[in-house]
């Protein structure tokens, strides 16, 4: 085969792309591979794509089934978004013998197992590089490039959207609101930007990375997730005078056979490489046994490097399917690893307590926090607030989950506290990087 | 095929390792890949790592043409170093129709070109990302994940000893000599440190890049190379003191058809996340029309991350070979390119004058200045020296490599001048990052 017949569901930013850059770089792309990438079907359903892309008529369709069920098409590009019809053309794609490249993170991290499963039994590939991370290689990284190493560890800024929101908060000292705003003006935040926001975005990506990364399927709905909503500027004030910037991560990471996933905010050491990832910039810091640690960055979003990942993924699977032989690297299950309850896990914490300001205020958070074997590590308190009531800055020392929620409940209902308390976690078990 | 038969030329510092990951991680790769990699013969002329490693007597052999010549043998992985017997034994397994891992740098940055001819030629493959930064997967990013890509620019710390011996004559406030004594007690630099300290492995190594980013073949003896060892303490601090790092970089730029390439000691902006990148560390940053800009950090050196990336192309090779046909990137060379003269690069530059301590002093430096067409940026003159001879120290505007040279050669003559004047070229036209 010199020629790979590629059909193309969804032309929006990132199909619009796609499409462009196969034109306009065909000739680079033969000269590089010996294979010519041809687009011979389009669909979208929108139809004003077609004149916008300057689509031959002859290529476009609004029919997605006439794409998937073409006889002339060797590999489907999905890039519609959405979980159910996006996963009804991949399978009908695939039983009819096609590769597919997909985008689709929330499709992939509900139904992944299915797809590659799916996969495997009718001898296609699947590439999926621009699901997590836009242009970042962190997919082939992981599953090729560090196949050697047992992973220990992985810290992801997996969403532009949060990353610039955060950013914009601690470097222009604006308020959540003014920052969501400003990313709205910029095109980094949709009109309802709920899945960004609430970190949930960032757990599809985590849970496909922990497939790869720990041979392990997790739905994100099995994943802790929280959202950067309740950040407040003060909150990002009092970690950069702590030394801390606040960042969203996925966290994974595994100890024996126990294996811990969450996404929250966090309080990271400012020192550390991925404190320095800023605006809609993405980043994935790794640690494995061979390779130590590592850290890859780039954009995580936008129409041109996603673009470029689905290209890096047709090339592969076009050289693959060039050779005839079907031969893939296996989708593994590691059954012997248990998901960490939530509860169970055990990290540092910033609180900030909204208090009366009175004296005893303090013994009496101490108090609770003594009995649910809390121990401090530092606090600020500030004095002499207008509104008679005072924020009150605390780290802790690694503890337990459990204990925190159990103490903050308890401390949430003194009469002392006026507000419910903010609760970040702190990552940095080990300034290695 | 389900096995891979390996044969080992040389076990040192990464073969050792190599020969111990495939020994302890054999399982759990034929689990990902339904591949046994088995190591079959291993060459050391040195008898003793026999019973270092616990290699059994049957495959142990000290002469490598036992190896090259085994009909048993499908890959060889060659990690001898040196040039003239290491490149003898590639073409003698190549010819023989063996595949081949290196991590041979020098070799192939001397011989890139023929021994990737000589592989598409016989129908082999050829893996060599340990050759460049160790650990981080450059080599497969920039081939295949990036393949959509035009490269425009490439910075990289791709050598450990280097950044470590700047690291701590930042960070410690001690001389070259001073830091290179620690980076020698710790390993870091071999007793003859001079392909380190002299910039030629940064060379070596950007050759590589050069080829696979620009799909052009450069020696590195075509590459403007200048090492680290005239940097002084001061240095340094003058280039804190002004907002910048000192870093040994591989540079690799690209206009049109022009391309210029340069190993030299820069000034980088101290935000720039390459000036991040401390110690033992390599990080490589590239920009490409679609992607933007990314970068890629991790151990560049060392036995563990080497042989991390020695056994990812073993895996990606018994990949190839289990689907029989051979299907291989072809390595391209873009004859339209061409190289900028050194002499004709344009950038901004520290200078370092050492001058007697008398009133008209710059006034001479500027005038001799003026009349090359270099137009100063900023001055930091200390004033009172006890020795009689005071450091100036000026940052220029975008100046042509030409006109500086003959500049300093005039003022060095000067008899206000006490010694040769220092100059480091600053990185910094966009600070995009």
């Amino acid at each position: 085969m010199e020629r790979l017949r590629i059909g193309l569901i969804g032309c929006g930013t990132v199909g619009g792309q796609v499409y462009k850059i196969l034109k306009r770089k065909r000739r680079n792309l033969y000269w590089k591979t010996g294979i010519l990438f041809e687009v011979v079907k389009v669909c979208d359903k929108a139809k004003k794509r077609r004149k916008e892309l300057k689509i031959p008529s002859s290529l476009f369709t609004t029919d997605p089934h006439q794409v998937t069920n073409d006889p002339n098409i060797d590999i489907i590009v999905e890039l519609i978004g959405g979980t159910e019809e996006a996963f009804e053309y991949l399978c009908e794609a695939i039983k009819k013998g096609k590769s597919v490249v997909t985008a689709n993170k929330a499709l992939l991290s509900e139904k992944g197992r299915t797809i590659f499963d799916l996969c495997e039994e009718n001898r296609v590939y699947i590439g999926f590089e621009a699901s997590v991370a836009g242009s970042i290689p962190i997919i082939k990284t992981i599953r090729e490039s560090f196949i050697g190493n047992n992973f220990s560890k992985l810290l992801g800024i997996l969403n532009g959207t949060t990353n610039f929101i955060l950013s914009k908060m601690t470097h222009l000292d604006i308020d959540f609101n003014q920052a969501l705003k400003i990313a709205k003006e910029k095109g980094y935040a949709e009109a309802e930007p709920y899945f960004d926001i609430s970190g949930l975005d960032s757990a599809h990506k985590l849970s496909i990375l922990t497939k790869l990364a720990f041979n392990k399927s997790v739905s994100w709905r099995n994943i802790y997730t929280e959202g950067i909503d309740r950040i407040e500027k003060m909150d990002v004030e009092f970690a950069r005078e702590l030394g801390y910037r606040v960042k969203l991560l996925g966290i994974a990471k595994k100890d024996r056979n126990i294996l811990e996933l969450r996404v929250h905010p966090v309080l990271l050491p400012a020192t550390h490489l991925l404190s320095l990832v800023e605006d809609v910039y993405n980043a994935i810091y790794i640690e494995g046994d061979l390779i130590g640690n590592s850290l890859l960055y780039g954009k995580g979003a936008g129409g041109k490097p996603a673009a470029s990942a689905v290209i890096s993924d047709l090339v592969e699977i076009g050289m693959k399917l060039k050779m005839k032989n079907y031969g893939n690297m296996k989708f593994r299950e590691d059954s012997t690893l248990e998901l960490l309850p939530f509860d169970e896990i055990k990290t540092k914490y910033y609180f900030r307590f909204t208090a009366v300001d009175k004296p005893g205020v303090l013994a009496k958070i101490a108090k609770v926090l003594g009995e649910k074997n809390i121990s401090i590590a530092s606090v600020i308190q500030k004095k002499e607030s207008p509104q008679k009531a005072v924020p009150i800055v605390m780290l802790t020392h690694p503890s337990k989950e459990k204990n925190v929620s159990e103490a903050l409940k308890i401390i949430d209902k003194l009469d002392i506290i006026k507000k419910p308390t903010i609760k970040i976690r702190v990552e940095e078990e080990d300034g290695n990087i």
